[in-house]
């Protein structure tokens, strides 16, 4: 197991990534309360792992309340949110009762913005069971649901207590949203580590064949460059924005496709191409630069064009995004592969060639 | 205009009270950014004051969106808050759009919830036109909407940015939401400030006339009273729990007659009485003091008798509340007029003799 510390003052944390972490309850039992816990999980991940946690805590003499939901992005709504308000209060919850999410990065938002809410904020502990939420989503105090006009629209920022990365649940992760989950760990290499960027172009195979070394390097990696930002910026005024490299596109994508069709990560890849095309146009980038981005995403499985929704319809969604600063789209754009800026000064005409070079 | 500050770091921000202050928009002008407001109040407050301030800030030039909610604590709830961000995104509203609350503590609370949440926090100001929004929830950060299960337990501590208190739109306060406010003031007299309750009991007369001065008086002490005791415990983690004195009896009465029937400051008027006579039972207080209390209240014009719902409905309900700490009742007592502590030593007997003690 190795281990981190998210260095956030009195809210600070550790993340702990390893093998045969969730039958390991002596990693969370010192951060419980009398009052017990709830786990909120989904119909795919209850059946996989939730006896391993659950079972492990109880024998430990914690009271455990299972609360299990549909599974999909669609589900991560004001009125799922409601059902696990309803369960928690038909069990009484208390103020000190922890919320433990036990999924990917839908069930981690959607536990971590009801930990937020309930009582207006009870502890809470991220069990991430993606390769996406082990290297992003659960790090950094994020949460949200979705509102029908656009993604993480309604949330909080609110730090878990411990982050429990546990790589065994990468065993039945199906290859797609592996391949979504590498999507993040490329994004860290593009935009702020060259060097890792060469290690992912160099063990790319080795992580599709779900190597735990490989899969425990990627995921460290990935969680001390997404600590060490979030640390600098907790709630994204700065630094904290490049995170969102390819992500303003990739939402357009994704609401303009329908939450679902598309998954997250695929559609990041493809919005983090359209971010390097527009790059390239600024002259930040050169072809081969562009290629060598390409050509990654490619072996690790992920979509590199996006749906020709029409430049405008692009352009509309973005512009719904939450990256607009007094009107102005701001991106985030590769001055190099390493090294990424944001920017609102990319022209609308070049955005909306970058755009039309990445689709159909 | 009378000013005070709550210290609370880079939270810290400023209370003013006084007259006229909706139309001097110099106030809140320095802090808004290009986005706007938008203000949201309700059918009832929007015709007597909206216009006074909406057309003031539209004059400095800023862009104004008006959002009119429905009147009632019944809309203080997942369906109204919704409509709030339907607007704000149907306007693209901004991450630095500010929201203004301009009405009571249903506006403010709810208002308040939705800046914590759109776009996971936007900036927000309180302009409290009731006495109890004035001298209570409009300081603090407390945010929340009610669940079907119960008040407030859904919310965030959020702060806002600025409070303006114009006494001016008291004149217009309905009798009984006049009462109501005082028994939040009389509320800060019985937990920490004896000098303050001889005060009130001097000077009801006049705040019941709305004299100018003696407003401004008493909510210039409330709120130094509530600022004093955020600032030490923003959290709820101890001190602030005291301002609760009355609540938990009071929620019952309120959650047990349905949200609306009796209003918040009357049921904390008799959930302090039966806090008071718990107190007598534990030896604390004797009668007289419980009756100078209960006199009053009488003289403010609010009830001294509680609904007769049954002692077990009214430990039901008062057990759902937030209050509750590893299964046992923690109350708000009065160790004598001027200190209150909390407990969770008083035996269920007691408390049902207390309640006892006040219905019917
Ligand atoms: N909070 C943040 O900072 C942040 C960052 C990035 C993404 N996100 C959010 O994360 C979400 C995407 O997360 P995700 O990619 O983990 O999607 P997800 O949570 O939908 O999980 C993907 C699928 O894998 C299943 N699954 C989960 N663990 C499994 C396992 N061990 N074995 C087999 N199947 C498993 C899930 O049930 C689901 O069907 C989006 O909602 C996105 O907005 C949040
Ligand atoms: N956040 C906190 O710390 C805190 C503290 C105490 C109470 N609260 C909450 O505050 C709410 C009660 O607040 P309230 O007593 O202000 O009730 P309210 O907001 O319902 O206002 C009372 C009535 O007065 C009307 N009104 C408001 N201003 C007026 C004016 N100037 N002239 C004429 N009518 C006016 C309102 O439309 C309403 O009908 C409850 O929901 C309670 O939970 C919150
Ligand atoms: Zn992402
Ligand atoms: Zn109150």
């Amino acid at each position: 197991m190795q281990s981190l510390r998210v260095a956030l003052g009195d809210r600070a944390y550790d993340i702990h990534i390893g093998t045969g972490l969730l039958n390991d309850v002596n990693l969370i039992l010192p951060f419980l309360k009398k009052a017990g816990v709830a786990i909120v999980t989904n119909e795919t991940v209850a059946p996989l792992y939730l006896e391993r946690l659950a079972g492990g805590l109880r024998n430990a003499g914690v009271a455990v309340t299972e609360i299990v939901l549909p599974d999909g992005e669609a589900y991560k709504d004001w009125s799922t949110l409601n059902r696990v308000f309803d369960v928690l209060l038909e069990r009484h919850a208390e103020r000190s009762t922890t919320l433990i999410a036990l999924g990917g990065g839908v069930i981690g938002d959607l536990t971590g913005f009801a930990a937020a809410c309930y009582q207006r904020g009870v502890p809470f502990i991220q069990v991430p069971t993606t390769l996406l939420s082990q290297v992003d989503s659960s790090v950094g105090g994020k949460t949200a649901i979705n509102h029908p006009r656009g993604k993480n629209m309604i949330g909080a920022f609110y730090q878990p207590r411990l982050v429990l990365a546990d790589l065994d649940t990468l065993d039945t992760l199906p290859d797609r949203e592996l391949a979504a989950g590498l999507a993040e760990v490329i994004k860290y290499g593009l935009i702020r580590d060259a060097e890792f960027l060469a290690w992912l172009e160099a063990n790319m195979t080795l992580l599709l064949a779900r190597d735990k070394t490989a899969l425990a390097y990627a995921v460290h990696r990935s969680c001390e460059h997404k600590a060490e930002v979030v640390a600098a910026d907790e709630k994204e005024a700065g630094e904290r924005a490049l995170l969102n490299l390819g992500h303003t596109f990739g939402h357009a994508i994704e609401t303009g496709l329908g939450y679902g069709a598309w998954l997250h990560g695929e559609a990041v890849a493809v919005g983090t191409l359209m971010a390097a095309e527009l790059s390239a146009r600024l002259g930040w980038l050169d072809r081969a630069a562009v290629e060598r981005v390409e050509a990654l995403f490619r072996i690790a499985g992920l979509p590199v064009r996006g749906p020709d929704l029409g430049g405008d319809r692009y352009l509309e969604l973005m512009s719904h995004d939450k990256k607009v600063q007094d009107g102005r789209l701001r991106l985030v754009l590769l001055a190099q592969l390493g090294r990424a800026v944001l920017t609102d000064q990319a022209a609308e005409a070049d955005i909306r060639a970058a755009i039309a070079a990445r689709v159909g």
